[in-house]
């Protein structure tokens, strides 16, 4: 047999080597026939760590989390139109996150698909779907062609962009040249400096102002210069409602306070400003809109000025913004803030408290806790530093499981600790099985409170009577009760159940001292004031 | 307060009338926010029963399930773009088998999208997606035509279509006309005399035929046809690869043999056929290409005619073709075979004699048993009558668990026995949860291998080198094992784990006395010949 080296590559080699070349070293997977020549790839060599996962959401919303902490992208290996638009949801999360991914989707030799075997669409392509979700998407035209395709996804993916590309069977197994070179980054666009004068002068008239900051501006400097700007000019520090990326807060950090998820809450925190200054975040506009309401939650008059996209260069924005400000003294740090055991009942709340006291420095907080996150947030703000990952960047749910996953891979030495809300934990709970192959330093905290809780207010803002029982069984989840204990055994991951505040400090202590995936399942209510506000919307209607 | 019959209609009512009046009494939800008009309309009357699902897959397939049984379709309810993507694989699936489904996917308003909120896609709309994977997407432009796309959806799904319709919420609210009258079926268009005469003499000539039958072709009187058709001139019945809709079998049906799926085999099955003529089957082309290997799996020279396709009247055509061939006798039809309880090992063979043995009259089995399917299906050959389900119409994994819960709603008085992978079953095991709500009449025997078996197959096509642990670790589910009895107690699904042929002979008795779903985790390893076929493809590369 003639050794590989002297055979001439192949697409798939071509495709994997441009990836690898890139410095790209973490697969997630779930691979099919269209995709056996990657794995053969992957399995001869050690460059690469892949990470099966059961189901495609699971594979993407995992990259979505690897990518937002590495800061650099994993590729996901998906098969066909339908294995990549099971992983769609979680595409979009990270699209919207401006995560860097890079997306290989396997599919039919090209010549074949015309013939309509099985996995043919009715109606489209697989580039349609990718197309649709993604910033980028190259479908193959040849064995070459791919690992042009990969360096090019590949650089762009690390300017913050999902990047997918769509790979024929026959572009793998045909012969094809090397890649090209890795291109080298053009850096991310400069803020213009009219931009960056038109903020400062903002920042100095005087007016009850918000400097509102997402992605890239929510983590090192470029939050500590926006610091220094709110401690100058006292503007406060907002964050947009789903933070991209992750935001650093805890003790010794700025502190920030994301735009409330829920509109009339939202409203009323944006009510006393009279202008916001957006750096790296979008409009505060509703996630939905509803009858007769409006569509931002800022006041009416206020004046909004995005200085930066999250495409543009954050921190040197924010450098520059600092120094126009005269901010040259440093900024409010969140001091650490004393927390004892909780007792008594075991709510949202006493497990912020214990998560405010227990959390070690450095820790990774997953938020999907959805109506019970907010009680948690408020609490944990003068815990350790930390960094906290929202999912749901996209709106999509079920991304807590996969990115608390991601996460964990993607930082092996930090704890990682999910929020996970019941209901939208269901939608990747195949997450645990990877967690306990993978031994994923997460614990995940179940939030169950037997219901899509949000869906009763947004109920409320539509029904003219009383919800009933069959409107109820549309958003209830407890009959039956789901066994998160049962399911995580189930799945290979150790899991206790906990009825009061004490159970549970006492079982996240013990959990901190050990290695490996933990579940640990809290039976919560939802909070009473969100029972007020379902009240309120539905008079107000 | 006004009563409701004196205010005007809104669009959701509109459209919830038009479903309702063209017959739909069913309804598969994973509801968010924007379909909350559609939760309220369903709980305040009771036309439509409505059965959630805790992620979109098995919403979807579900509705395959159903509409496969009934004949007609559901309705599912879907949350804006990522709630749709969670479900396009089994739309695909049911698109393919040319199921009756209707979805009906809510997106936020029309004026807001352009606002950006968190639930819009980077480069596209829901409607791209939907339009790829539907045979048919309408997207509403105001209220009242919400209606008129509900009555049209309606009309076209019955003729064997998947329908989608997106709603945007102010189109939900608004004041909307009352939809129009349901459009009378036009009923499917008939198969030309020339085909079915060219088909009667291909029949007539000698030559050794298969008449492969395909959708509505394998069940009822058109069924019977093509068995008096078979019996008067020799021909073989075959049917596609993955029977759309359902195939009827057993004591006292002509005897079908779909085409196996896998390349090789259904090389070797087709290789006598000197002809094939398809009715309402697709050609027996390939699942995937392979280099150097051709993409149809009959032999070459074989003359091929498609005289009818899924869309047209099969059964006027093959009562039309047994009339030309003068086939005026009785179809020689399956005996029933005795089959006495099996011993010892547990393989799938052991599976199929019991199935043989106790599957009751009229049951319902559903087939993803994937590598693990063929043995028992030989086994069940002589059975009671019953019909047979395969979800794999689109190629997409996953699909057992949702078919088997529609088709248990569809006909609640018959018992539903799913035959289910492991590596399938855990796209959407949430399934079991919607089984237990719904006291679903499904016995569940889960084929334990603790690998995605079909893709070392797969894998040896392309490999080099041996398989060595690294590309194992992207196929197996052993590491760690799944514990099927854990999760699904934890869903609310009464499971037991069985070791021999004898306790799972013992287990599916007890379990045909019960009502409501029943787990049996079988732990059954991947059949030898399987193991063979893998090094002869690995060989003939």
């Amino acid at each position: 047999m003639v050794p590989n080296q002297e055979k001439p590559m192949n697409g798939a080699q071509s495709l994997f080597k441009s990836l690898v070349d890139a410095g790209i070293t973490t697969c997630f997977a779930n691979p099919g026939t269209s995709e056996m020549q990657l794995v053969y790839e992957i399995g001869i060599t050690d460059a690469v760590r892949p990470v099966l996962c059961l189901q495609e959401d699971v594979v993407t919303g995992a990259a979505d989390g690897y990518g937002r902490m590495k800061g650099a992208p994993a590729f996901t290996l998906l098969h066909v139109a339908c294995g990549f638009a099971n992983g769609i949801a979680m595409v979009h999360n990270a699209a919207r996150a401006n995560t860097p991914v890079v997306n290989v989707v396997g599919t039919n030799a090209s010549y074949h698909q015309a013939n309509y075997p099985e996995h043919e669409l009715v109606n489209g392509r697989v580039s349609d779907l990718a197309r649709a979700v993604s910033h980028w998407c190259g479908e193959a035209r040849s064995a070459s062609h791919l690992g042009e395709l990969g360096a090019a996804a590949a650089a762009l993916a690390k300017t913050g962009k999902v990047c997918t590309i769509v790979a024929p069977t026959n572009c793998h197994w045909d012969e094809a040249n090397p890649p090209p070179t890795p291109p080298s980054s053009s850096g991310r666009p400069q803020v213009a400096p009219e931009a960056i004068a038109r903020a400062a002068g903002m920042l100095s008239n005087g007016k009850k102002t918000g400097l509102v900051l997402g992605n890239l501006a929510l983590q090192g400097e470029a939050l500590e210069c926006a610091g220094r700007v709110a401690a100058r000019t006292g503007a406060v520090l907002l964050a947009e409602t789903f933070p991209s990326r992750y935001l650093a807060r805890g003790e010794g950090r700025p502190p920030v306070d994301p735009i409330p998820y829920e509109f009339e809450i939202g409203v009323k925190f944006l009510e006393p400003f009279e202008q916001l200054v957006f750096v790296g975040s979008g409009l505060p506009v509703a996630t939905f809109a509803y009858k007769n309401k409006p569509t931002l939650k800022s006041p009416p008059g206020c004046d909004l000025f995005a200085m930066a996209s999250a495409d543009e260069d954050l921190e040197t924005a924010l450098r520059a913004l600092a120094e126009a400000s005269g901010a040259t003294g440093t900024p409010a740090l969140q001091p650490r803030t004393p927390a004892s055991p909780p007792s008594g009942e075991l709510t949202a709340a006493a497990i912020g408290q214990t998560l405010c006291s227990l959390l070690p420095e450095n820790a990774i907080l997953v938020d999907e806790a959805a109506t019970n996150g907010p009680p948690i947030y408020a609490a944990t703000k003068g815990a350790r530093a930390h960094d906290y990952l929202n999912p749901v960047t996209g709106g999509a749910i079920g991304g807590g499981p996969p990115m608390a996953l991601g996460a964990a891979i993607a930082c092996p030495d930090r704890k990682v600790v999910l929020l996970q809300a019941d209901g939208s934990g269901m939608y990747t709970v195949q997450a645990l099985w990877s967690m306990a192959r993978e031994k994923a330093d997460v614990i995940i905290i179940v939030l169950k409170n037997d219901a899509y809780a949000i869906l009763g207010l947004e109920l409320a803002r539509v029904r003219e009577r009383e919800t009933n029982a069959k409107m109820k069984s549309m958003l209830d989840l407890g009959k039956p009760t789901l066994g998160w204990v049962e399911i995580a055994t189930g799945l290979g991951v150790p899991a206790t159940r906990v009825g009061t505040a004490e159970e549970f400090h006492q079982r996240f202590e013990a959990a901190l001292g050990a290695k490996g995936p933990q579940l640990i399942e809290c039976q919560v209510s939802t909070p009473k004031e969100w029972f007020a506000l379902e009240e309120h919307v539905h008079r107000t209607r």
